[in-house]
């Protein structure tokens, strides 16, 4: 596939030691070479592959230098994207590695789509749709567990074993298909439906055995979309800052995106933590106040955890009894703060109103119950299993969606086989499951999704 | 010199495509190779100079992948700090890049402090230490002209300009020396006060000649701090955010540092801005009610520039007077803004009082009299002169105070030969001169200077 050449910076945007601008694309030494001087005056088109080499950046219209850098040469296909590419590996400012990407931009390199180095490597086939996409969740994930989670999806376990499965459906369609040319042999149909139904059975159990690992894959790569709730004054504060103090791998939001953080990432025994409106509850203590109660309640229908919090020191108020009817059937942990004060709170009937929720007591002011929290939030998601072996996490939300397509596509087969549904109708729900899975990795998918997944990729990548 | 092997992040903090962890020192290969695992098998200890292999970083203790990674081996003295480098280029996660760190840090890295790298560049004589100084310049310029001052500087110019200064006193402090050997010969000691004078007036004037470049430097550098002042409504935001708009280039402080932004950058023809406190404008249209008068006053003085806003639609008022009383003496540009509505301003008053400053009128809301206005600001500090040439510019504080201390030594030394001083006096300041010209490229200078310079840079550089 012939393409032209692309260019971008690379590593984020910011003061640091080293910026890259990388250019990928048949002309990516060409390119480089209108703006590059090697300190040997060899070009570096004339380069081996896999070398770096020393030199300035010189704007040729004016022959000043415009910087000092280290340039890397990989020629094609042994590359990230499979064409030729070069890495200006420059000082990191921000004035001076914009010059130079600019500079690459004039000399003929077009500016990069978000994603567009990714793309080329889906596009030229190193690696497939779903490894792209662990590309990304590498890049934002939020613990060691969601990292490992993107490794393994990256290196091609997912994708392993959703080609099998699809390999596997494939031989049933084989023998579907001599069942259709050769009507006359009765047994073969007989045959045919038993290895259908074997095969698709197991088909069936890998696929809900993957759809297993899907919400607490979900989580992984998502965090945990969590509210602190309760009445003014019990402490939702002193929890949050409990809560991010405890844990340091915290991952903000990244500038430029946006100044109004709302969201906190605390990293709970592995588990992700994404703290909602945390600014509300550190500015009023009142979320519930603050953001309206429209609102409000909406925030509370999309949070996987609601943390409710309750003052062992007070009456429990019709306040209190609302807030637990608000978030009735959903996943709670009640939390009974202050109890280093007098008992008030009535706590028969805390317990009563609870009896669906965990229940965790506290004194954040002095710092007991906190592990007791935390060990509650991570074993209410992973009861443990996480620890276990290191199985293949589905955890992306199009794949989880495919997935639970595929299954009904090929429940629908067992089904129809079983009822004795002719075999040509029979293999319309196969085929179906076998393009299903197939989106997962790319094998058949439309440009405009494409286009859609890797826009959401940062710039550079 | 023999040193231990450091390590650290020297990309920048946040999400991108590419992050490095980067290695120098004499174990430098064999840190890597205890965490790498190159594709072919091959060590990167058997590897050539300045190659780029791929594989995985592994997790010793559990055989575990920790990512995927393109390795750069550049083997001393051509590298950045004259010492065996290793860059381990990984996608760009925060929680991905910090294990690779972790792994390569107890597999026997010790973590590099800040600038650490560039003072090995600089301890193994490859820069000296106006150079290793104009490294963080590059990085952290604001503008391109601020960004080739720093260029030029890191390229060695100013250090050249310097090292040929000293060459000059070295020679004549040489005669100096012949004639205080031999001081029979009275013609020697005649010879050698006219060489010192004319070699001494020579060096007075290129170090003059450079000192006219600073204020100029110093504003590139670290931006011309502005201070925007006003009646409350008389357009303060708006002329803020009319040259923010206006002007692109911003660059506003990386997070991570702080989060209370009260500066912001603004790229005017080539000059940085500094505007001092703008959220204190954004938020409260009021600085010097914001901030009080007390601390108000100090930041009027520390201001390199004041813009000072009026109400062309408004009567002058006591406190637009009180404004001028306040700002007497320094750099004002005088703003009317609000020409699009009927003249109320006694504009005869404003005359007499701006009779020292610049006047602008503006209408912002027409978008009218900002050109003209980023032209004074422009010319009031550069006349033009900017645009001439490209002068030798001494940017940097601790430079501009040593040349200042060195004129003042040549100075005495060329009074006192004029008076006939006995030359071994005045051999004492031409001494001096020559040890201060030292200081500046780190020729004389002490460790705890060195370790002071070096700890303002950045992580990683």
């Amino acid at each position: 596939m012939e393409l032209d050449t692309i260019a971008a910076i690379s590593t984020p945007m910011g003061e640091g030691a080293i910026a890259i601008v990388r250019l990928s694309g048949p002309q990516a030494f060409e390119i480089a070479d209108v703006v590059f001087k090697s300190k040997s005056g060899k070009k570096l088109v004339e380069m081996s592959s896999h070398t770096i080499h020393y030199g300035h950046i010189i704007d040729p219209k004016t022959n000043e230098v415009a910087e000092e850098v280290m340039v890397s040469v990989m020629k094609g296909p042994k590359t990230f994207t499979r064409e030729d590419v070069v890495e200006l590996n420059c000082h990191g400012g921000l004035v001076s590695v914009n010059r130079v990407l600019q500079l690459v931009l004039n000399a003929g390199a077009r500016l990069a789509e978000p994603g567009e180095f990714t793309k080329r490597a889906f596009l030229n086939g190193r690696i497939d749709l779903s490894q792209a996409e662990a590309v990304m969740d590498l890049i934002r994930a939020k613990t060691d567990k969601a990292m490992n989670v993107a490794l393994n999806q990256m290196e091609g376990r997912l994708s392993k074993l959703i080609r099998s499965l699809r390999q596997e459906i494939l031989e049933v369609l084989a023998h579907v298909e001599v069942n259709i040319d050769y009507p006359e042999y009765d047994d073969v149909e007989e045959m045919t439906t038993k290895i259908l139904l074997e095969k698709s059975k197991m088909v069936q159990r890998e696929i809900e055995k993957l759809l297993t690992t899907s919400q607490q894959g979900k989580i992984l790569r998502e965090g945990l979309s969590t509210v602190i709730i309760g009445r003014p004054n019990v402490g939702k504060s002193s929890l949050l800052n409990a809560l991010v103090q405890e844990n340091k791998a915290i991952v903000t939001d990244i500038p430029g995106t946006t100044r109004d953080v709302i969201e906190e990432y605390v990293n709970v025994r592995g588990v992700p933590l994404r703290l909602v409106d945390t600014a509300g509850i550190r500015e009023t203590e009142d979320i519930v106040e603050r953001i309206g109660v429209e609102r409000s309640r909406k925030v509370l229908k999309e949070a996987d955890l609601i943390l409710l919090v309750l003052n062992y020191a007070d009456e429990l108020t019709k306040e209190d009894e609302k807030l637990f009817e608000a978030v009735a059937g959903m996943d709670v942990i009640v939390i009974i703060n202050k109890t280093d004060l007098p008992e008030k709170i009535n706590l028969s009937r805390v317990k009563e109103l609870a009896k669906h929720h965990r229940l965790v007591t506290t004194s954040l002011l002095e710092e007991k119950g906190v592990d007791e929290l935390e060990e509650s939030i991570a074993s209410l998601f992973f009861e443990g299993t996480i620890e276990a072996g290191d199985p293949t996490y589905v955890s992306n939300s199009r794949h989880i969606a495919l997935l639970n397509q595929a299954k009904q596509a090929i429940d629908d087969a067992i089904e129809a086989a079983e009822l004795g549904t002719p075999i040509d109708i029979v293999q319309i729900d196969l085929t179906r499951t076998w393009d299903l899975l197939g989106e997962i990795i790319g094998d058949s998918v439309q440009d405009s999704l494409i286009n859609q997944l890797f826009s959401q990729f940062c710039l550079g990548k």
